[in-house]
């Protein structure tokens, strides 16, 4: 495979990224800081190569407050065996690396969700700066790509890949059979809200056959998570042919997010005590659960209900609420 | 029972802590803010009484992130019949208002831990006055005090009540003999590092029989912990007779954390993958778990190994964990 | 009247714009927060429509600390008859709402002034994605519309409705015979600084009969401003047919700023004691006030003089002005 | 007159105190600062001295957006005649400079309110060095002290003198003999909330005749405060006869603020649309005004009634008001 | 010369750029503040002009914390003779003013690295605005330009004209003429990253011939740069004969840094030790110094190496670096 | 020698103080988080002795931004040889780490100035109870302490030891002789401003043979302050005969810094150009420099002289002042 030219960015790579065998290092991306005017942010990269195969880009640390991916993706760069290798595989174990030290969603630095910054902008902020370079430079590299997420801090999900309601179906099928693959319990397919900014959509617009994915949350590393991923991204490299076996694991679970009324908003600020765990099969017009305002002791808590029923999939995680943040979302099937 | 004097303090109660029934307002404290330099702050306050029969103090939100006490004293508030109980009842459901408001340990407007600021100072910042005020015009009312708390953000804990370890035995037996009503799991006693701005040595300086407790943790309103309070709360009023009936559920465990050896700190910054789940049995030298940094992607993580055996009762909630952080947290049978 | 075909936005309206009768609810605007990555700004909004007739757009709280607007909508939302309407109001009275829940011109969230937001961008951020929503989906609904401001905490002016002096003189009639309407003691016609990025300019781009207003300030509510909003709004609605009646009060006075010399700015730092009341007639020339300095206690104050005469209508409203703060601006007759 | 012997202060006087005609200078306060450890804040300070006779110390800028008193004492600094004096006058026309150079209640520096800080603390913040200075250095030279406040940017009040209620009778008389020549339309007398540590109760600790006022306020410079101030200081010095001549004006009305009855109180957050101006009579039960909430647009105002009647003293400033504000404050004859 | 017609600007100049003689005053920005909705920022300009000749425009303070520009040209509008002159000397001598004022590389108001802004924009922040007026109504004035640099806060820099390494020969040659005749011990090429943004690029593509420097750093004012600069700018002006004379001082040494190897960056956050002082001929391989970490006080210090040999043109100014700073900038001859 | 008994305090030393031989560790206090309830800072501390001898405490990172004194015993710490000292060595390398890991003299935790917060607080900030700990656990058992200072970020200073002039003269004599054999270039004596709350003052009060000093600055570590300091620290320790061999170096020079006229102060913002170099010998009047605002482009800079002649001493670090920084500060021999 060629390089495709790329524009002009201000990142370096400091690695060789057609060197076979695995290689470490950074990606640098300059900083300028009132202490020091030509800083730099060293973004940690890995590139594991071995003879004729498919590139696969591999990323987590996409919210510096989603553990599991940044775990799997570590762990997989130490074990994973060169020689047993077909294709490269390029691994962001903590790619927007400000938010993944900082253990926030968002950059400390320029306060940007870097989900929202495709296809960036090589003289903006080092989160635009970042995501112009992994869409002008390591894309384009790419046959498939996967980032992992979970819900961070404010949401708990479960472990679900999840991937666009696209028009071309031949595309589509190319991400189900990756999901199918990833083996998650659940594969959710959604018209995100907001999509074009995220770096799933950016994929799709260079052609690169692309998953995201929500393997746990509230802001924990989540153990049955962490296996689900660890799984997974070895179950897509076999199904790439990149490893040998076949991918292990139950049938994923194909589910969608049709429209608002399956989310549950909290209409003011409060503490969230919901009726149902994570999982719970719910029905619409029950209790989703109470909302507990503090400041008038003897006022009786709002009581909310599903707009929809389903699967319930996701949930705040905090136990206070802000107005405005979804308490609860509900999944049905396909 | 008398009022006894007390310090003049800045704060106002907007009700009347003598009243038969049930009674609902705030304690009004003071704010000097840039836009409003009369500003006051409204901490809520329930006052149930009837007839005959002892003072309890129950507190909630004296960390703004845990939520098991807030939710059950506010249900308390609202559920209790001033008629089946004999005594009176102070709740402060979000004793620490500013801080439960804003979700978070500390309060916003002075940056201050309210469970380090006892006694107090009139003249010192909102969370100093306050615990003046809850000092000197409060405690002296009381019989028995228990201030509920869970791990909040940081750590989760397996639900307990927790007192300390003292000179007088037999006051320290009114203190373990309230746990047992309470009924928690487990019971710790512990020489708490640091323990003399707390409100529960507070209380303990005013004689009153006082306990604190931890209930849950990781940020989030734990269903166990919450009805470990539910119960718990009502339990005490059976115990002290305010409320017909004998305290439910089952024996408490009693534990201790020795020394610093029963902790396991990071030592540095990371992501933490632990080796057991909360409640598990460890033994001293076993991994605790794995340390993992994102700066060097092919570096090992750090191994981290128990100091001590015994069961544990803590661990770092968030993924992230901070260099100095308590990752784990072993208790042991007293 | 067709609805027009608009941009993407991930503003969700959770309300029907086309219902009959009154409906009020929210534009759900996405806010990634670090602890809540789904998280939601709920912006009111509130649409009144009966039968035939044209659509008023009326906005409030473009800018937070503008209060005259923001109760004029609330008041007008709860006691329009939607019976005795012909056509369709569209309310926005808290339209940047996080600057309007925090009071402050410019919103705690993005730190963006709203009125320089147009015509927005619906990756950007939450004013910008806002900003772009009102622009593609409501002004093209519009066929009036008036944005509701006063000077905010920095400046206060005599109630004036504001319109651009355009090219176009048909059109600009029309604004004008919508400012002659709502009746304001002084119309002010400005070829606004930078005012690309305002609503009032967007509006005008989408062929909308527009104006802006200024109707009090110094961070206050003026009552006198109060009831002429409350008066003008009515009349609006009466000068397009929309409610029986015609237009009250007194005829408006045509003003103009033409340029910098109008202006008065503070050269340094200090506390401004103007020489004249709001309202004045001033000659060029004369002394505007003095700007003291407190540093250096026996240095006579800075005396400023008007560069220009006619009416002073609008001054400094703190006490303290810093370098480059406008202290007063001279209006003078069309 | 003998210097007092005073405790140890950081504080540096860079003039000399005893100097007879005009002296003025800076107070020197360390203030250690990142990028300059040892950094100073220069408070300015005016000596006017001639024979024989009292000393008075007057002071404003204890809270920044105070600015009757600053304007008015820079004035009297440059424009008293030293030859017509007998005695000697102090002036710290911006005593707690760091709040009055930014224009806050507040210092940015520290956070604090200069007027919570008496007595002080050598060892501090800039603040309580600062007031430590005062209460040590320059309150025991005194024999009157007058502090000239307004409401600042939170309230604006009816310009009046303000003195405690004291149990020392004759003490008490001096204090109402000094208010009587200020002249301000009200003395307004008062068992200040949290009294302990304002410069008032300060110098009554060391027995000098004090009196604090209210001189206007919402954040501006009030031309009728700034009158009654210019003249008030003046009367004062004509009262001790260090100036001749006798105070100028009308009788000064006494009254008090006796409970917090008298207070109206924001419940929530809210726009508060008053219904009376400042300087109307009230009646205990009647309409105080609205508070309008923007969350859900049809949702009713809060009304809110006085506690009790009298002359409205005291209003809400800025159109917001948070949940505690003061909205209202009613006072009533002595 | 004529005006070139410029882009609309939010920017107005209150003075003449076309004046005769020497006029001073200043660029006056909206900056919208919280508490000043129409509030200016107001940027000091002196043109000084005389007859015919061509147009220089000189700057400093692009970054605030880099002084011997600002102090330059500063004495250079005062000591100017404009009767010696023939052509227009336009002077910015605290280009980015609010930076300036603060003494930071990056402005206070918007957070923005000025020299990372162009060509700015006309409804951006302050630092966009003022960099698109620059670009659009400054540059187009021009024949020449330089902007004065030094390695501010963060790093030292020796003694430097710099310039870019360009296709078009021709043009690049009057930039070296004119970096020859500026006179700086060393004149610097550099295919500088993320050059785009800068403001030299800027007047690269209005084709005025431009050079940046680097005159200093660390972030204090280097007397020895200080006589370069004063020396430097007077050398220019010669050399446009504008001047009468001959440009002074001995030949510039013609240096590069071609690529990332000429740079040693901190791995981590660390106490850096140089091995060499800034000017050191220094050899690839060699220890560039130490990284003292002072977590783990036996560790031994991380030893960095030069990656290529040359002049030691730049090291880190502050004791203290964090991660991904250079620590050491190698240059070598043309 | 015997533990004297200390106050409790929250800080627990993870290390043997008594152990023989070198023994590296921390201490550990408590750091109330909102993330982390129950986290620690680490101080790193490594004790080494070796049979009989004194005690002595050598500390640096005080203030984080003075670096000489932490390479310094970082070094000393690695390189000494327990076999070839008689004593014991107390090393705080980094001794108020908060401060030290971010380069700033104020602790990013708590804004405090550790060298303001003895005899500090067991309930306190971070700072205030470290220095509880240090000042009741650690000097007790010392019979010398030196705490290596430099001037930081704002100021540059000849390396020199400081002490206090005292009234005990045997006391301090044997101070001096420290100095003497410390060996700097200059030995400063000083009743310095506000020296209660240092840790020289703290050792003091516990009748500790005590030295400050000040070895460099300007936020740069200076490589001949380290040269001193290293061989001055050795130096110290052959003094007190716990090291073989006698002292190295030139005679120190005692100076004074008598009173505020040897301190020339900026009177307001401006950029410093110093008129001598940090050495030159000074004369009385003379001009000390030029201060220079930006503000106005034409205006003169203002001239500063100094108020006394001698050594210049000390010289502001960074280009830029602020109102009430000391731009140069003049020593005299004693
Ligand atoms: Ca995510
Ligand atoms: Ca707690
Ligand atoms: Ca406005
Ligand atoms: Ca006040
Ligand atoms: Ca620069
Ligand atoms: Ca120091």
């Amino acid at each position: 495979m060629e390089q495709h030219p790329a524009e002009a960015s201000p990142v370096c790579a400091e690695i060789d990224l057609w060197a076979q065998g695995e290689t470490a290092g950074h990606l640098r991306v300059p900083h300028s800081r009132n202490d020091s005017g030509w800083g730099t942010i060293a973004i940690p990269i890995v590139v594991i190569a071995n003879g004729e195969g498919p590139t696969l880009l591999l990323t987590a640390g996409n919210h510096g407050d989603e553990y599991e991916g940044q775990v799997a993706l570590l762990r997989l760069a130490r074990e994973l065996d060169p020689a047993a290798l077909s294709g490269r595989v390029i691994l962001l174990p903590a790619m927007h690396d400000p938010a993944a030290l900082a253990g926030t969603r968002k950059s400390p630095i320029d306060g940007r969700d870097f989900n929202r910054c495709f296809p960036g902008n090589p003289h903006g902020s080092v989160a635009e700066v970042l995501a112009h370079y992994i869409d002008t430079h390591l894309l384009p590299l790419c046959d498939a790509q996967m980032d992992l997420h979970s819900g961070g801090t404010g949401i708990d999900i479960l472990p679900s890949a999840c991937g666009h309601i696209l028009d071309d179906e031949a595309y589509m099928e190319r991400s189900l059979a990756m999901a199918d693959a990833f083996g998650a319990p659940i594969t959710l397919l959604l018209k995100e809200v907001n999509a074009g900014p995220t770096l799933l959509s950016a994929a799709e617009r260079r052609g690169v056959v692309a998953l995201s994915s929500e393997l746990g949350g509230a802001g924990r590393l989540n153990p049955h998570g962490l296996a689900v991923t660890e799984r997974g991204v070895r179950n897509v490299l076999k199904h790439y042919g990149m490893l040998d076996g076949v991918p292990e694991g139950e049938r994923s679970r194909r589910m969608v997010v049709p429209d608002l009324a399956h989310y549950v908003f909290a209409p003011h600020d409060g503490i969230w005590e919901t009726a149902d765990r994570l999982g719970a099969e719910v029905r619409k017009g029950e209790r989703a659960g109470f909302l507990h305002r503090i400041e008038e002791p003897l006022a009786p808590p709002t009581a909310l209900a599903y707009g929809a029923g389903g699967l319930l999939w996701c949930t705040r995680g905090p136990g206070r609420a802000r107005a405005g943040d979804p308490v609860a979302v509900v999944a049905r099937d396909l």
